[in-house]
């Protein structure tokens, strides 16, 4: 593709050579002549000034050092911009309609004429797939669950009894929706005794689940994942959590039962949250917080626990050097002892 | 169901109007008409004067507002008179006795008449399956695994070769029970040499395991889950660890080898053990707590690393604090300069 | 096998009757008579005393008193002798040779004559399996993947599209590798869009991955395993981390995306490293580490925000005592005032 048609498609403001042909994005570091890359991190600026590739994406007003002889793509937003390039080159990969001679597809179960289902997948009695959607192999789809449009839904999958997945929904493969509820109560000889978990699960719109993730189910009512969501590898969402809509939680985020995290909240990597809260609207919580009580809107947290991210990172300045604090106070309980004692005299 | 009857079955002493009919179990905000509901946590008092069901079960002896004309069930134990109570209204679901005929099932396995062996699953040779068991699609039973009466095994789990697994155990989606421990021994060369993973898993009675959790097994020995453990999801049991009986290891919690957690331990969420230690009788760790050393029994400990609740709760108070305690300390120096600078004159 | 020739193999000094006949290596604490076992953890060493196996690995120069007529290997690394031993006396476990009549295997696809395909293992176009290599039941293999020769990939791993795999490797049930990076733009209504993850794995010679972990693909370039490194369960590797050789990652390990670990790196179990760093070659970080920063080569850090050892662990231990320490600063204040009143008069 043409480096001006590609400008136009991904809505840059183009400065060189139109006429060079693009082969494929790449990174900054390995691009080639014919690569197209990008630039959206100050990490990179050695890089960027070093680059092999053909043409660059980067901010509308960025002055930036580039190679010579590099074409650039201004954007209004870059990294959005590059989102919209990797698009434009990536393989269309449709695995053919119908259902594969080895897949188990029970009687009442409906899939829509043009959806997908690989070898292996096995598909319960009353489940519903809608139109366009891709079952990679090994999915197992339990009785009643409904399965929304032009979702792809990765292998080995597992999709519990009467889950409800929405549209256009992205399942990477060993994700499970709809398990048990870690719900025991306790009896009086110190055993437990497992409360059916019996509730619903709905994954709305355009949500993405990561590899190997897993979203409970609960006793009773439901557990929700909001439209737009994005769910990263390893993630534990426990019973009757909701999430709101376009939050991200990446990888290895658990969240405990019957919690609510509300719309565009960001949770980074390893984040703990304890049940029965809320965190509130836009609420950001940097890697490896434990999050233990509720979390006003818009709070940028850090910690274990949780508090103020700028807090925190003083708190974590001052931790560091605690032997040097400590030796200051005997320094002074020292002074303070010989003061003490002229004092008397 | 007449609310009397259900009384009677969860052996709760009734106030109000035993002939309500009750068709559901559910949560006590999106309690509707007909339904029954719980109240067991104080964050839901207010939730208690507003709920629209027809009934509520609390504690003996609570002294609770409830919405008017809303029947009350006192129970003893709240919480596991909820537990029977949904398992009342549970639904029955029996998956067909015998093999499905897209199973693959050894020669030499041997599966109790009425056991339910889903499409694709795989038994190896000389597996056995005992009564009653519930296998579902895309379980992998390996060589030799032994699966106890009344098992349910859910979608997609590895039971791996010669693991022996009790009776009435509940395994949920993709968890993995009896792969190689991470054994190596380091070469001179700086290469690692895989120690081949030989040992035994054990699980024993009763016990619940979570979705995508994994379980070792040892080079030599077993690894071993004792009776009425819970286990919640993407759990890590190293090979060579001994968990004891009715323990609670809530979700993305990780054991290191050969340690050993006994009886009615309780760890919340990310707890992780580190290797070689024991974590004695009943002891409970908060979420994230990081154990690098044995904990006596009955403790009850919280950090990173662990140490006493108590105590790291108000270590915790004061880390937030560091600030103000460093410039008070500032000042204090600046203070005792000020007066020994005086005193010499 | 005889005492004697086990010495032999496992290259010891042999102490004692070479002339027992040796069954099986075994746990120091639960061996008996006809089991060799091994002393390499000073923790045993009362359990040494008292150990009623035949024989006994330990160091080479170890000076330890051992129950009355055991006899000794002695070992230049008692470990890797252990490793050795178990290897002498590991069960031999080969599947058949072949395509199982089960699996379903692209006509594209290019299989080893000696390599092993089980049941209702899904082999897409144009993929290729090594010789010798075993693939067990409910594997994925995408299209256009590469596993190299005498690789074992246990059950129900999914090896997405275009992923290459080296010799040797070994993946423990239920691993993911390829699945989609977490890779979003941000929208200007909130939203975000998915940018499409195209980019290449490669997981080179004699990798392990273990237990339901993950390995993301990229959008552009890719992510890579080095040779010899070892990943344990539910570890979380990024879109486009680079890891180096002979790294050691413990379980529920989580590197964040572009990161790239170094040779020989060891992180214990719960590290989370964030992403666009480099960790140095040779670096330990002891468990639930949490790493914001590049690291320097060599090394040995713990804390979240990690720091160097010596210095978290002297933090920690004043961590503890913050209580006392803010005591004795409000005496030191008292003391102070008293004076200050005292040399005003």
């Amino acid at each position: 593709m043409k480096l001006k048609e590609v400008a136009e498609r991904i809505e840059c403001e183009l400065e060189g050579d139109g006429a060079i042909e693009i082969r494929r994005v790449w990174g900054i570091e390995r691009a080639e002549p014919g690569d197209l890359t990008f630039y959206a991190n100050r990490k990179y600026v050695s890089a960027l000034k070093a680059t092999k590739a053909s043409a660059v994406i980067h901010g509308q007003r960025d002055e930036v050092d580039i190679a010579a002889g590099v074409a650039r793509l201004r954007a209004a937003d870059p990294y959005l911009a590059f989102a919209k390039a990797v698009e434009l080159f990536a393989p269309a990969h449709h695995p053919p309609a119908g259902v594969h001679r080895l897949a188990d597809v029970a009687p009442s179960a409906s899939i829509a004429p043009d959806a997908s289902i690989a070898a292996f997948v096995s598909v319960g009695e009353g489940a519903r797939i809608g139109a366009g959607a891709v079952i990679y192999p090994h999915v197992t789809i339990g009785p009643g669950a409904v399965i929304g449009a032009d979702c792809v839904i990765h292998a080995r999958v597992s999709i519990r009894e009467h889950v409800v997945i929405g549209a256009r929904v992205v399942i990477q493969d060993g994700a499970v929706i709809g398990s048990d509820g870690f719900g025991f109560a306790h009896r009086a000889d110190g055993t437990h005794q497992k409360i059916p978990q019996i509730g619903g699960v709905v994954i709305e719109d355009d949500v993405e689940i990561g590899a190997n993730a897993a979203i409970d189910r609960p006793a009773v009512g439901e557990t929700r994942i909001g439209a737009g969501t994005k769910i990263d590898n390893l993630v534990q969402i426990a019973h009757g959590v909701t999430v709101g809509r376009d939050v991200l939680l990446a990888a290895q985020v658990g969240i405990a039962g019957s919690t609510s995290v509300e719309d565009r909240v960001t949770l980074a990597g390893q984040v703990g949250v304890a049940g029965h809260l809320t965190v509130g609207k836009g609420v950001v919580a940097t890697a490896q917080s434990g999050i233990p009580n509720s979390v006003e809107a818009g709070s940028f947290i850090s910690g274990y626990p949780a508090i103020d991210n700028r807090d925190w990172l003083k708190s974590s300045a001052i931790f560091r050097k605690l032997p040097e604090l400590k030796k200051a106070l005997a320094d002074l309980q020292q002074r303070l002892d010989a003061l003490e004692e002229k004092s008397k005299r």
